[in-house]
């Protein structure tokens, strides 16, 4: 259409409609087009939470980190490369890292203020933007799938405490008590940011210390873990993401961060899947999960340029950071702290973990 | 810098800067400051609710619902013309409709299926980006003093359910029962919800039925009354948004609404402020108060013009709708439903009030 360096000649009528095709995706769709030829077919990417964990972690505990997220990507990509769903795989692979206490979600979630656990989960289908989500549950084994149950059954999208955890009860999950999410790591942590806020200690969670629990049969290693997310496309071009976290340690009883906000932490249409980690205020506020997406829209972006800029331009240093992938399965995976357990594979065979940046 | 109808005659590279700098917003300020000659210097809008209320109203009823409007935006106008800030006059504005048993926020908000009462309110200051708001709150008063309170004494945005209300009670709100939001017209609601459902009538509310009520001790007005919003412009060119809601007859105990979620149903920057109603679940998806502002921004669009593409080309015909304001102190209030309470003031005289469109 244009001829490199030869003068163009249009009115201004002209130049706008230019302008216009060029916002309302023409000239992305061209470059997605172009570069579609080398695309995967499918793709998936996983995080375990932006983080300030130190380089000098003893090697046993890396590789348990590594070791979690490759079984989790892997499960995904079994999924995907059955010609499975993207929702399907995010959650499936949000699920297991729930179950794993390294992590900061379902089992292994850090404690409230109150020495409770709190959790919040969300998972979005990007072929049709339905999307579910709940927020302060205190008895389900798995948030993201009482998630994914919002958006199938019930006519809303995000459901929290009570009645959430109601709805995921009344609905098949299964439900734990506040015992099973207990690991003395994180409410070790809990204890260390009262007394630096000059809080007398709690001595035990508010349910009481657990005499055995899933979680400490085995001793859990103090990894590098945190909130977890999952993006994924399908070998029908379907986008979905899913997050899932037990917020920040010591935070007030009733706090809702980014994860389970659509369009925060979380969020997915027929372009891009976003999961993000980090200061959730941060993320609310400047509403980075779908900024990705419409800035891959809006100014015809690559996603992993999007999230760069969202991360180094919009939030502030260290807030965190975000997977996304885009429909021609391109995976972005970034953070402005100095670590982020993550993971990527896609059909054409890529399949890899990480956990710090620049190494 | 253009000639209307003149050719032009740019290289590729160039017409890609001129673009990126439309884009960027360069195009869009220029606009903005020519037309701030003749800007006002404050300026206020307020909603209650989009709905279907039926233009054979009695003429009461509707003076009623006119008034409580008129005395809000009177309120607004006072604080602004005095010099005071917009957070204080969408906050001062929606707690007098918070206060007002006619509008579903406060008191006279609407039952959940279960017969009991959860509200939701967010404020956000476009100055700043700093950002408050509850969710599914039981005892507190005014959910939107709350929701200001969350922003200016927590480091959270977002604080839900019991948490939430000892929050705002710790923190000085005023506390009350349930029956305190108790209207024979929201009750009777909920029983017609629950008999189209093919649900047995509750009978009372979970509180029973209450002997005497402030609401109730002057008949309630079955006037228009929904949701309630306010968006504000002030002197030092501030901008902030304020929703305050009882959700939906009938919804899910627990069920979230777009209202109390930053670019959901309340959202400002320092371009543009703006309070949503309607199907919150299609507002949450779609993220549509941060959608107009970031159309303002992005393409250059007028308010309005963001506005009703949100409404018209982004959600379903009858969703909602929505009032805007920007840093001109223009006003949108739109809605693709027949009704939706809603005034508007500015400093150059301008105050107007009205319920149904096209009349």
């Amino acid at each position: 259409m244009f001829h490199r360096g030869a003068p163009i000649r249009f009115g201004v009528r002209a130049l706008l409609v230019l302008v216009a095709a060029g916002m309302l995706g023409g000239l992305a769709s061209a470059q997605d087009e172009t570069e579609a030829v080398a695309s995967p077919r499918w793709a998936i990417a996983v995080h375990g939470g932006a983080g300030k964990w130190s380089r000098e972690m003893p090697a046993d505990q890396r590789e348990a980190v590594e070791r979690s997220l490759r079984e989790a990507l892997a499960a995904g990509q079994k999924i995907l490369a059955a010609g499975g769903s993207a929702l399907d795989a995010v959650e499936t692979v949000v699920a297991m890292l729930e179950d794993d206490p390294q992590f900061n979600a379902g089992r292994g979630a850090v404690f409230t203020h109150a020495g409770t656990h709190e959790l919040d989960a969300a998972i979005m289908d990007g072929a049709t933007l339905r999307t579910g989500a709940v927020a302060g549950v205190t008895t389900v084994k798995n948030p993201v799938r009482a998630a994914r149950l919002v958006m199938e059954r019930s006519t809303h999208v995000l459901l929290v405490g009570a009645g959430a955890d109601e709805f995921a009860v009344m609905n098949g999950c299964e439900r734990v008590g506040q015992a099973y999410f207990f690991t003395s790591r994180r409410f070790r942590e809990l204890e260390e940011v009262r007394a630096a806020a000059g809080l007398a200690p709690l001595g035990t969670p508010a349910y009481g210390l657990p005499d055995e629990q899933p979680g400490e049969t085995q001793p859990v290693p103090e990894g590098a873990g945190g909130t977890v997310g999952c993006v994924a496309l399908d070998a029908d071009g379907r986008l979905a993401a899913a997050t899932s976290t037990g917020g920040l340690t010591g935070k007030l009883p009733g706090r809702v961060g980014d994860a389970p906000i659509c369009g925060a932490g979380t969020f997915a249409d027929g372009r891009c899947a976003v999961s993000c980690t980090g200061q959730g205020e941060q993320f609310i506020r400047h509403g980075i999960a779908r900024r990705v997406a419409w800035l891959v829209v809006e100014r015809g972006l690559a996603v992993d340029e999007a999230a760069r800029q969202c991360l180094e331009e919009v939030l502030q240093p260290g807030d965190g950071g975000l997977i996304a992938v885009d429909r021609a399965g391109r995976i972005s995976m970034r953070a402005t702290t100095v670590a982020m357990p993550r993971g990527a594979a896609d059909s054409s065979g890529r399949f890899e973990t990480a956990i710090w940046f620049d190494e």
